[in-house]
């Protein structure tokens, strides 16, 4: 029911505003998706770090890819949680995401936020949530 | 403690991430903050809705602008959770955030999230979280 | 396909757990659940204060009886998330908890937590979280 | 600053409603703190599993002992959010929690809930929150 990184890769660069912050698929399996961004201009705030939205963006990007990779290619994030540790600040900004529990309609998935810098990579953020498949029916 | 609309303006424009995806600052107050963004085709995912990813950004930033409506404008939100109602499509998203509780370094508000077409407005994802002010020195 | 207070008052009544604690239903429709459970010793923690863990247990029921009062009877909290705002302290711990979104096998509902003393009532906690029906079949 | 697992099983004791529950510590440390309550009759709900209001009990206490760990023992959970997996069922519950993060006045940390039965052990519940130290000043 899963697909390729191929296709995963398809699937983000199918979204024009994965497009926009240039995100990327690194790994796509239940037990480790990596998805990455550069870290420009464009995505941060005021005080020069990444903007929060941008990091539950990509955490939240990969919850689905990872809950995806498991359940196949037609899900949704339902909710999530994320908790901001450290300013994300260098060069790329990584979420690695992964399979908790597998049901029949939902996945819920774990999610770690990196900044990877030219001095290696600090964990900047922690994420949980819930993928869905779409067009769950109704139960009788 | 607190600063004008035009401030809270100013602070969402020197986010250069909040610039790009067209955010505006309609409502400034601890009771009632609203931003507000176009649904153009730059912050949709690929079947044709706002990206979750985008849906969370506009909630992370009026919580923060909720929270820094009550703290005072040096705030970062610690964390938040959101849960996804409907696709989000239409002419504009908008974020409309309170605080619920005040302390002394911690504001905890909560935020609903609208898809603004013609038809009128849907409330398409609910989140709540936890606003800081940064810099909160150590206990002994 | 909802049921009656009595109905639901009966559904507590059948929790063992919820009667070591003795937690009863005042109100019971979509809009507005209402569970309460007087704050005796055995529900505190070790500073005097109802222990976090009581008032996580009736934010969770109180959402599962909301969104029970939308979908049927028939359903479990998925997950919910709960931030504390102040200890809870006086005669009686009350939920409030209503339905934000129902869709066909999910709703999302909030819920506000109260501590009740002859000074009168403060917020003590709020929650967000989402009640599923059991039983969803698989999708194909 | 933080204690032994001694002072950490005074500290449990010293809540009634840890008590009631018949909660223990078995692990105590910043990396692996693991709570245990017996599964016995009233601690279910009317099917015959842990009433989640306990399961999230156990999350939320083995939450602030991990947080406790490393920020020393004058700590409270100031939110988290779980996801419920499986029902719990068998002889005992198990939460496992560790620091993901540790700043000056705050510890974002995770905790895996098991059931344990004769057959094994099975995940049933994730959770992942913030602790925080008591009484931290407000900023000037």
């Amino acid at each position: 029911m899963s697909r390729s990184i191929d296709e995963a890769r398809f699937a983000l660069e199918s979204q024009p505003f994965s497009r926009l912050v240039k995100a990327e698929v690194l790994q796509y399996s239940p037990d480790a998706v990596e998805l990455r961004l550069p870290i420009s201009e464009e995505v941060k705030q005021q005080h020069g770090f990444v903007h929060g939205g941008v990091v539950s963006y990509l955490a939240d990007n990969a919850l689905t890819f990872a809950g995806g990779a498991a359940l196949g290619p037609n899900v949704v994030t339902s909710e999530y949680k994320i908790n901001y540790l450290r300013p994300a600040t260098g060069n790329f900004l990584v979420a690695r995401a992964s399979v908790v529990y597998q049901g029949k309609t939902q996945a819920v998935c774990r999610c770690d936020l990196y900044a990877i810098s030219d001095a290696g990579e600090k964990l900047c953020a922690v994420a949980q949530g819930t993928i869905s498949l779409m067009g769950t029916p109704s139960p009788r």
